[in-house]
């Protein structure tokens, strides 16, 4: 039974954990706040005895896939810009823990694209070789997986969804981020007043946003049919860049999946050709609280 | 000196000559309306017939490049959707023409993608081994060099940007391709009356609109400025999905480079982040009308 070792890093938390190759089954899960490591000036350093700890209790573990949150250099060795712990910013992390760990092999990448390849290894559905992921959250990440490995593009940091040019002169993820999802609710919410179960207040969250449209709330599926409008846009755009025609949609507010879907497909019944359309298939992504580990994880795969 | 066979394959005329690896000369250039091939319903086995001319006189040439306007598949064996010579659809050309001529290989490339990686190799500028290149014309097409090599995407025919969204509910191409640019400039003429050079019976021609710009026409100089904002957003999508920031601009409207290049530059101003910006450049393609041959010999470089 092959184990994978999967690092999913983050600012304000470092998960751990040994990952079966067959099954994705996850065991000696660790979790951690990096403050202490963060302050040290040493992060890498504490990540390494972390690490090492894994290593020593279970020596057949030989590959170790680690998931940042920022931008890596083209061939996946040293951290450019990573912006929740800026500090590490430039180091040669690759090298740094190969050379303390002679016999270990380790894969860095970023931890969208991580959390994309887990979906074909440990994901729920079988998945084609080729398929756009897209994250929707406070900001709107992505990547593309092509012949079953992470598509890197030229400079080595493809697939920014949320930056691509939307609606209102402002870029995808300034339209249908978290926070602007939540303006827009706020400011909409006077229209609707006595027709909307949405608090007036200024309080209104994702997780009531989608309790709300569940419940047939016509505001909040109203919001939701504008998101799913300038997501559908921004799709279009990478299916025909790309020629990928299956999207898997990830992230906390994926929870809006099934209220989104009608305008999204509504746009891409508008935009596509049916060459297209008979091959087009837009899936909610399967691996939830998981996917940064196991991505992590995925890594390790060849 | 080491020579390719480069074929520029097209509805009304297909373009045959012997490439010099090192500098691009063109030898033996043979061009001829294939009308009698496609009467023929033997269209595969002509251009055999002329592969094979060829061929005998030139026996130490070993790879042949062919260029073909249309859907290619994956694996870059077979003819899918040429739609200027629908009766070619289906037809596995390589399999075909490598059993006729053994010995030699033979290199399929959609026309547009052999046309950008002609400028790798045989351009008057050196490039980077990452680039976009978008040819303007009576469609928008494109293409995408990574790692000095076409990037194929998921299903073998990535970047159509002229089927990306943009404004006015259509597709880029249909609003700054030839027909929608001359229809812009027809309407909008009626605005200019006696500010302009351009005729007002309706016969403004593109050629037109690009002298009438270089005399400083502000009608034409107009128009071009819309096509450039239409042309920068869309950019900017695939400059974020891909991750390059070079981007190569060709096609017969490339004539109008200098005069769309100021909105192509605001709206990537206005979109992309400084990391971008600082390493962005929009150049103009070099190879004018060999553009389709030396693409076809550009494919046999390994």
């Amino acid at each position: 039974m092959e184990q994978y070792l999967g690092i999913d890093v983050g600012g304000t938390n470092v998960k751990m954990g040994l990952v079966d190759a067959t099954d994705g089954r996850i065991s000696n899960f660790y979790s951690r706040d990096p403050a202490s490591w963060r302050n040290s000036g040493h992060f890498v350093k504490r990540l390494g005895d972390a690490i090492a700890i894994q290593l020593v209790e279970h020596p057949h573990v030989k590959r170790v896939g680690i998931g940042v949150p920022g931008l890596i250099s083209r061939d996946r060795s040293t951290l450019i810009e990573i912006t929740a712990i800026p500090e590490i910013d430039g180091t040669p992390v690759i090298p740094d823990l190969s050379a303390r760990f002679p016999g270990t092999t380790f894969y860095l990448e970023n931890d969208a694209n991580a959390a994309a390849l887990g979906e074909y290894y440990f994901g729920e559905e079988r998945l084609p070789e080729d398929y756009i992921f897209v994250t929707l959250g406070t900001g709107v990440g992505g990547a593309a997986i092509i012949d079953k490995k992470v598509f890197k593009g030229g400079g080595g940091n493809a697939m920014e969804p949320g930056h691509v040019p939307s609606k209102h002169g402002r870029v995808l993820e300034r339209n249908i981020g978290k926070v602007e999802l939540l303006r827009m609710a706020n400011e909409m919410r006077a229209e609707y007043k006595g027709q909307t179960v949405l608090p007036g207040d200024g309080t209104i969250s994702t997780t009531g946003l989608v309790a709300a449209a569940a419940e047939g709330d016509e505001l909040a599926q109203q919001i939701f049919d504008e998101m799913g409008s300038m997501l559908g846009d921004g799709l279009v755009a990478m299916i025909r860049i790309l020629d990928i025609t299956t999207v898997l949609i990830g992230g906390g507010l994926s929870a809006s999946f099934d209220f989104i879907m009608p305008a999204v497909n509504r746009q891409l019944a508008y935009w596509l050709t049916p060459y297209y359309m008979k091959s087009l298939s837009v899936k909610r992504a399967t691996l939830a609280n998981d996917a940064g580990l196991l991505g992590a994880a995925s890594l390790c795969f060849e």
